[in-house]
């Protein structure tokens, strides 16, 4: 339990100050961000976090995978680490918090026990987790999936983006090819701050959401393997237009996301084909799609209405296909220990919170398979995030922070 | 009418192998070409049938939108040439003869009246015409468009390809961006002969078919424009997602094709989107579609069905389309002169006949609006084209280019 003293709080403004800072590093075209996993921008704002954290005396290690740990030492410093993150990458079109007010969070939180002299029992690391957003290369939080024994080191190196440029690769360019080894060593627990991705807390006027599970989700990469044939004299009957079946996948998709709403949802997100073009039929296409609902069982009819929607379409379009991946997050459960940690500081700052499920994919998810885990929202501004529009105000995340602030104090010091 | 005479034949060996030239320039991965109009392998192409021209002592004349036009003269110059042609392009994963054979042939006939010593009262002309296949530069059959009035030359030159060279620049950069005005002036009638792109003619084991008239074609881009998004958290019912959009316009069309099988088809070409990604809701996507009917009026209810599922997309997913670009081709009629003189002249050679539709678009449509015009198929193997296994063979071309010898003679000599 956090007890009620002369609390230290955070420098609120210093905090701002930082978001704004990175919210200059890979601008977008509307106010918001462009920062790709591993791109020039996320590779100037490494940079400038590992001078901060260096700065402020903290150890940057970074692992195979490119996480960058910033530790800050305990008086028992061999025991595991509380470890508190996010990321620091953005999507194409993203916004200046979505991610960056965790890690930035995290490293504000040690600032302000720097700034107080206080020591902890345990180290204390702030993570910045690669390639959380998977804008650039699929699948999404794979440096935290890797750490958690989720996916093969290797293989997530090997990860391509549209331009054929290697993860692996991309890393040493940037000079992020650590040399830790990814997870392989124990760490205490992990906090995750995150803006809530939804409008919840903002029309509740709550400042910190408490998320006790998650929306369970589940997606699929799909490869359809038609024939190219002219758009002219073919008939249907002879057609194997690989665009066509991934377009009839992707409609239906779309349909079950509606007969599942409001709580269920289910994206069209992706779609490329080729030759695809006018006067020809399309060789191949490859889709992404994937079914998120609170309940797994009904996020499992979902799926097999989506499996048997692509039977249907190749069936139908004479296509073949293949599920070249899948990937399952959500369902995940926290700590209920951190959660009362979290409960607790909460109490003593007078900070009145709100227990809700997460919708969105976060690294805290395969975190939780391998430590205790709990994740924290706060609110953002109408809801609107993976947007430049993105916004939120300091005095929407501060009680955020500090009740975070209070909550690892209390674990690393337990 | 043609006579029976001392018919003068063509040298099939010499088509044959100037045919195999051609297909050793800009190969494909499976045999056939990827030679897209004002690719390096076009240039190279261009190149080299400039070279037979001249060798052939024709006067190679380049219009401004890089068509090229051999010219045989006449011994009255100053009446309208009788023009012969087709195109050198080929789709990125297309044959060796789609085009091709139309433009060699029509270089055949040109060589074998001088191997003749023949005079014509009218001069001769052999055209390529520039990017007829739209696979690079949308839309196809734009260089004839221009010639025959169907679109603004400068509009045309504007066109760029996916990666955003210019249609004009790519013709100053392979030295085709010629001189000649385009159009503006009169040809006396217009020939093609192209390979049938269906196995009509090889069922029936008939050499020759006449084009009596062509499949109403009606052609569609359209931008849909939605909001990105977080896929996680953003209900269905507050999305603006572009893709899901465009999804259920190309799985409408793929249903729209089936109701009017077998003669009618409809086909969903072309999908772009972006950020089009997983994880985000697109911004925007484009489409490409096309309906294609032998009778006008039922093509006309296809695309009214197609805009009908237009409307019920976007209306569904909320987000705003344009249609960005229509085309129409297909329903021009042919000239019964010159059908006639091919009738005449397949009898005075013993070549069998077929009366057909044609079912993909060719530039005889845009030339049938200004000159009389005629277009002629030989058989493909197996009606496969637009694929890199077309395959014809020189006894399944020979008659038809014999056959179109003497009616371009008898009408150059009218």
């Amino acid at each position: 339990m956090v007890e009620r003293r002369n609390l230290p709080l955070i420098d609120g403004q210093r905090l701002w100050d930082s978001l704004m800072a990175s919210g200059r590093i890979g601008p977008g075209e509307a106010g918001g961000l462009r920062r790709v996993a591993l791109s020039d921008a996320d590779g100037e704002m490494r940079d400038l976090y590992r001078r901060w954290c260096e700065e402020a005396g903290l150890t940057v290690i970074v692992d195979a995978m490119g996480s960058m740990f910033a530790r800050r030492a305990g008086r028992e410093d061999d025991l595991p680490p509380v470890l508190i993150g996010s990321h620091l990458d953005t999507q194409v079109a993203g916004g200046k918090y979505d991610g960056i007010l965790g890690v930035l969070g995290g490293l504000e939180i040690l600032r302000t026990l720097n700034d107080r002299g206080i020591e902890t029992r345990r180290p204390i690391e702030v993570v910045n987790w690669t390639n959380e957003e998977g804008a650039r290369f699929n699948p999404p939080m794979v440096a935290s999936g890797v750490f958690a024994g989720v996916f093969e080191r290797d293989w997530a190196l090997a990860r391509e983006d549209d331009e054929g440029a290697v993860f692996g690769e991309e890393l040493k360019r940037l000079g992020y090819a650590g040399e830790a080894p990814v997870g392989a060593r124990e760490v205490d627990c992990y906090f995750e701050l995150h803006i809530e991705q939804d409008d919840a807390l903002e029309r509740l006027d709550i400042p910190l959401g408490i998320v006790t599970g998650g929306y369970a989700a589940r997606g699929f990469n799909i490869r359809f393997e038609g024939e190219t044939a002219h758009t002219g004299p073919t008939p249907m009957a002879k057609r194997r237009n690989a665009l066509a079946a991934a377009a009839r996948v992707l409609a239906a998709v779309d349909d079950i996301g509606w007969k599942y709403a409001p709580e269920g949802k289910a994206t069209a997100a992706r779609c490329v084909a080729w030759p695809n073009r006018l006067g020809i039929l399309s060789e191949w296409a490859e889709i992404t799609i994937d079914f998120r609902h609170p309940d797994p069982a009904v996020t499992a009819k979902m799926v097999a209405e989506g499996m048997a929607a692509l039977e249907g379409a190749a069936e139908k379009t004479r296509v073949d296909y293949e599920i070249v991946q899948r990937w399952s997050f959500g369902d995940e459960m926290f700590s209920e220990d951190l959660i009362d940690l979290v409960r607790g500081a909460a109490e003593a700052l007078d900070v009145p919170t709100h227990d809700m499920f997460s919708q969105a994919g976060h690294d805290a998810y395969y975190m939780s398979r391998i430590t205790p885990t709990c994740l924290l929202f706060s609110p953002c501004r109408d809801g609107i995030t993976h947007n430049e529009a993105e916004e939120i105000e300091l005095s929407y995340t501060e009680p955020a922070v500090n009740v975070l602030l209070h909550a690892v104090l209390a674990r690393a010091d337990r």
